[in-house]
């Protein structure tokens, strides 16, 4: 295609608010990060999505037949409907005429579409999905992985998970020295499941990374660790948790803070500053998901997502590709290969 | 001791604040909620924490020559040093010269002494810790248990942290139908690792309890569910994480709102709403944690507990010797065993 600007391919047809929030944010990113946004879908929907004088520069539409519904089983769909718009998507990255995959609709079907048609990384025996929270600390996040691909873990995939987070962190987050934790029940090397205890062992041994020891529930947020790794179960409640504790507590701001006269004139005083309380609360900010481990950049994001979280997303999408995270990973398992050989 | 009133038997020695605090939380409710105390630990450090003019009724100072420190190792320090004072508050229990006992010391160490001493329920394989959350619906707590007893769990103890909960919920929470909920990953019966799946299976069939499904990480503070059951390592990594986020937001709330003049007039005004906001926020006002499935009334608080997470905890051990959770949970093991005779 001659392009030498990032291509993202934008499963165009997933999500709730597909394809109008998708193409919206997409053609955001297209202005303002200079990539060029590969639209796969129904092209119909697609054009009357766009708005009506879009430049049409740096855009193309991809046509996919079909789409996956988010109550589909994810692995009988993706191989059924071998024209869906993410099978298609995830082709593009394949035949390299795209270099990193977007989608906000179902995400264990791009999880299965993304292993059935890119494979996974060598070296990787599952893929996770990471997330980056917020902290304490303004500005500096936290990855999470995995938080929900894998619901049984290995010791040794916890290990795998925690090479590669090291990488995209600093490579993707701007982490010079990526702190590594293991989610854990208590800081003391002894403490913890079986899975635990074992994969303690082994990030300690890891000379690829700096691994600090246990993280808390209460030490996610705390802004020590860059990427603290865990099984897809405890991180797949852990994350929904987060995502819904700070609705709760917009929510009893909402119910307490206009309580009364005092309460009414203050919080219209305050409105602007509580609307930073809001932002630096708020998830979507920081992008979607990313599945590290599938020879592939593959992001997904929330199926609830708008605009803003989809251009946050293909932000990151695009770090990925320039800074080579997938190159990386792959010769990470060189070095490796070649230290044991 | 001819007493009728409930006699709370207390760790004095326990906690970052003791005996200080603990006495002080124990003093308050014996005069709000006309419980006797006993108070076990060191007689010298007990009474000089005493206010010059107390009224020594309805209390008791119960020598206890040592204490565990919470760096040691539970199970060795508890059988250790026999004359502790969690274990001379146990043996309270254990001699019926205490219907409940309470510690803010080490948990481990509380735990050890509970089944060293007072043994498990019949029927219960492994006793579990429980912690009240406060939802997003004011006045309707949610019970979470396991958070941090049982690293790994079989499907039946999740099933039995069921039953005893629902009881709990019923008769000390007062939920007229406990709504219990599965900690899983998706909502769909299909989802989860093979011990949630299993239990999903056994909790859907046991007819002492109302299961109404899988919870996600989403629907803990929903209000939709009154217990919600889970292993202790992702129950330890989700209350860990609960307690911190709160005061991550506060901060960013102290941080961000006095922003500017604007911000510190409107904070000013606010001033006893947001007092109101971090009161709904504030897990203290919830009680401490209980040990169910022990034979024998069991509260255990933070280690940060100051006096009044101590008298809300005295409280809810309290209200569980009024309806007699103890003779319930027994009497419900002996229904099963008479439905499988």
């Amino acid at each position: 295609m001659g392009s030498t600007c990032v291509r993202i391919a934008i499963d165009a047809m997933g999500g709730d608010h597909a394809p109008g929030e998708i193409v919206a944010g997409a053609l955001r990113a297209k202005e303002e990060l200079g990539v060029k946004v590969l639209l796969v879908g129904d092209p119909q929907q697609i054009e009357a999505a766009l708005p009506p004088k879009t430049n049409l520069e740096q855009v193309e539409i991809v046509p996919a037949e079909e789409a996956i519904a988010m109550d589909e089983e994810p692995l009988n769909a993706v191989r059924r409907k071998r024209k869906a718009s993410i099978n298609v998507a995830m082709d593009l990255v394949k035949h390299q005429k795209a270099d990193a995959v977007f989608s906000a609709g179902h995400s264990g079907a791009a999880m299965a579409s993304a292993l059935l048609r890119l494979g996974r990384l060598p070296g990787i025996d599952r893929p996770a999905i990471g997330t980056v929270f917020p902290t304490i600390i303004a500005g500096k996040p936290v990855l999470i992985l995995d938080v929900g691909a894998n619901v049984d873990c290995r010791p040794k995939f916890l290990e795998q998970f925690a090479v590669m987070g090291s990488i995209y962190s600093q490579y993707v987050l701007g982490t010079p020295e990526p702190k590594i934790g293991l989610l854990n029940i208590g800081e003391e090397d002894t403490k913890g499941n079986e899975v635990a205890l074992r994969a303690h062992q082994l990030l300690r041994e890891n000379s690829q990374i700096t691994f600090t020891g246990n993280a808390e529930g209460r030490d996610v947020l705390s802004g020590q660790f860059d990427v603290i790794v865990c099984d897809g179960f405890v991180g797949n409640v852990l994350l929904k948790f987060a995502e819904a504790v700070g609705e709760v507590i917009l929510q009893i701001l909402r119910e307490e803070l206009p309580q009364g006269l005092h309460g009414q004139i203050g919080t219209a005083i305050l409105k602007p500053n509580l609307k930073r309380v809001k932002q630096r609360m708020d998830h979507a900010e920081h992008g979607g998901a990313l599945l590290l481990g599938v020879d592939g950049v593959c992001f997904i994001g929330h199926g609830s997502s708008q605009a803003p979280s989809i251009f946050n997303a293909i932000r990151m999408a695009k770090e990925s590709v320039d800074n080579q995270v997938l190159q990386r990973l792959r010769s990470q398992y060189e070095i490796l290969q070649q230290e044991s050989s």
